[in-house]
């Protein structure tokens, strides 16, 4: 059952250390099916350098395991809660990535400061406002996705594929399981690129919303002539 | 004697460079058997990369060499004081890694700043305060032990298995040697992201009682929830 | 057609993931052949590990494609206004190098703080102003070499062979593409201990002319007496 | 002729980019035998990876070359300079290493801030005053040497065994060519922490004279217990 997703799950999982984006088994990706509306996710607490095909889980997006032996990642109630308010989503990452985990321990939102955060993120890269004590004591994980959901009414979820969960750390999403972590990469290099910006410049402006517009536009929507089209 | 323990401990000293915890011989991991009460260390001085299970050294709780043609690592009065001390914990390792041994040199506590702290540190991991020159001047490395203890009164150690030794460096344990590895691993990572959290937002605070509590109890304790359980 | 010059582009862009100067596909190098006027550059988009010979572009200068099935870089008509304006110049780069990055993002030209500078760039290197809307919305990526050249009236560009392009990113040259990607990881390293000399001393003056002038012309020019000579 | 100590000096010198100390053909290593009074050195702008035994240069005390097809580095009179005023040392190294040149840049001695920089060097590592625009235009290399010797009067060498050139770069020296990359090594390590450490704290004193010496003097001198003796 869904055997192309859970190895395309399994190989976004493995970019992640890879791309040194986690420590030991921190971090989570997972893809969905929409037609079935079922979700392949990383299972808690296993070793990347274990990970086997048969150990990804699969799930409804009620949370119900349908397939695998393993308990899935304790953050599957936050990917479900996104992927139920971001349709046009396919693929959710999570992670400790030590630049963007420093910008959401700050409690603070990316500015777009530079072209290369403009070819991917659509604007400031929202840091989420604190989760209450109720939430917190709650059903914790659903409640990060809600709080994370509150951030993107009215916006495209594929033009903001990030986020920083205050206090916590980044979630990044895309089309798909690799795409997501492609946009997870990035939003650990711009945060890097963003934090010495203003440790040598604390007074730096945004970039102009026509530079904006420009690189990112020329990568993504009806318009772009990046790359090799298709 | 010990073959074990001492394949363990030889394990968890070869962790520390690949993990990239030390630079030259720096370091040392410890277990112990708490039935003989005997001490696995590593040799001092000696590369990592020719340490053998036979230069690893055995020493009992009182110094005392009971195997091993090597002198023991000149911290071990250090590691002894904080096994007599902490009767729970079974591995002890010692590094100069550069993000946590800054925090030890700038003689800062680090404050719960996020989950990934939460995660592994039940709270603000502990500064020592400076050593006088009669401690310093006397038995040293055992001085050095009493005063990190000196910092854990009514603290469970494995709730907070790891502090920084003012003007020094850390020390981190661990249910096992290779548990203190890991516990070390997460402290460094820790402070480098407490460094730059700072280095974004100079005022801020820690985490919320609540968010520390849930991330620290979800994996550690009763109640746990993270991981495959047992 | 031109195979050499082709072989020497496609070994100087598989430099850029060798020194760790890009992220997935982002760079591009150039090179030059003077006599034909004629630009090898890397195609748009497609991965370093995948890249072959075949897959370099070649433009006129003129930007009309006369060899290659591949769209060439989307900056390909920044390189062609470089070429034209600097005569002497055989190879340019364009990467995101975090560091250099930095500094483009902050607005703020590189004053020569060290020998390390001195010995590849005569004097500071030039952060180019912001570019206006009707640049941007404009020819973009002609505008962008406009608004560098700009900034080197009376400059000899292999005497100061990279700049920092506002809000962007840094462009890098030399006499051929190898030679470009040894000054555009030179303006990474420079950049980077430039970041740190200021957080050390943010009164720091630039080097004195005399400094500047032997160490740049030890290794440049007439006198130069480096390395194994000819 | 010197074939041990070509041998010494070559694999001193491959050890730079090892330890990745080193961009491109940056940096040197010497070493001297004192009996002949002969130097060997690196020569000039040549690649790591393509150095070989027979590269390696000889030179007499007053720079003559008296073996070797190629150049020598052209800090020759520098390391000339530093063996004729330090008669214990046998090893020197250059090179531009990040963080120590930041400091070197930055103008500022490294004050020793933790026990990492006690256990090697017994104090604060120096800084040159600036040199004169008639040194930089006379006998450059020399007069570095001699800025160097001015700030080690009444200083034992192998107690304090690097140094920070104003606005240059570092040099360490031990007693071979292995020691003194060793030391370099140390250098960086304990300049790239001294830097974080400001930044955690600005008022941040030294170390305590009784624990400088405490982690000098366990490792060097007379009453040394540090590793397996001899």
């Amino acid at each position: 059952m869904l055997e192309q997703l859970k190895k395309a799950v399994l190989e976004a999982n493995l970019e992640l250390p890879k791309y040194k984006m986690v420590t030991f088994t921190w971090g989570n990706v997972s893809g969905i099916d929409r037609e079935s509306g079922l979700v392949v996710i990383k299972p808690s607490g296993v070793e990347y350098d274990e990970m086997k095909l048969e150990d990804m889980v699969v799930v409804d997006l009620e949370g119900n395991r349908v397939e695998g032996e393993l308990k899935p990642s304790s953050d599957t109630p936050t990917h479900l809660a996104l992927y139920k308010a971001f349709p046009t989503i396919g693929g959710i990452v999570h992670t400790h990535s030590p630049w963007a985990t420093s910008w959401a321990q700050a409690g603070r939102s990316i500015p777009a400061l530079g072209t290369t955060h403009a070819d991917y993120f659509y604007g400031e890269i929202p840091c989420t406002r604190k989760m209450t004590d109720e939430e917190i004591q709650g059903e914790y994980e659903l409640e990060t996705g809600n709080v994370i959901i509150e951030h993107f009414q009215n916006v495209n979820p594929l033009f903001m594929p990030g986020v920083l969960v205050n206090g916590h750390a980044p979630f990044a999403w895309g089309k798909d399981s690799h795409n997501a972590v492609h946009n997870a990469v990035v939003l650990e290099e711009v945060a890097k690129m963003a934090s010495e910006t203003y440790k040598l410049n604390p007074n730096v402006e945004p970039i102009s919303q026509s530079l904006l517009d420009k690189h990112f536009l020329r990568k993504h929507g009806a318009n772009a002539y990046y790359g090799q089209g298709k």
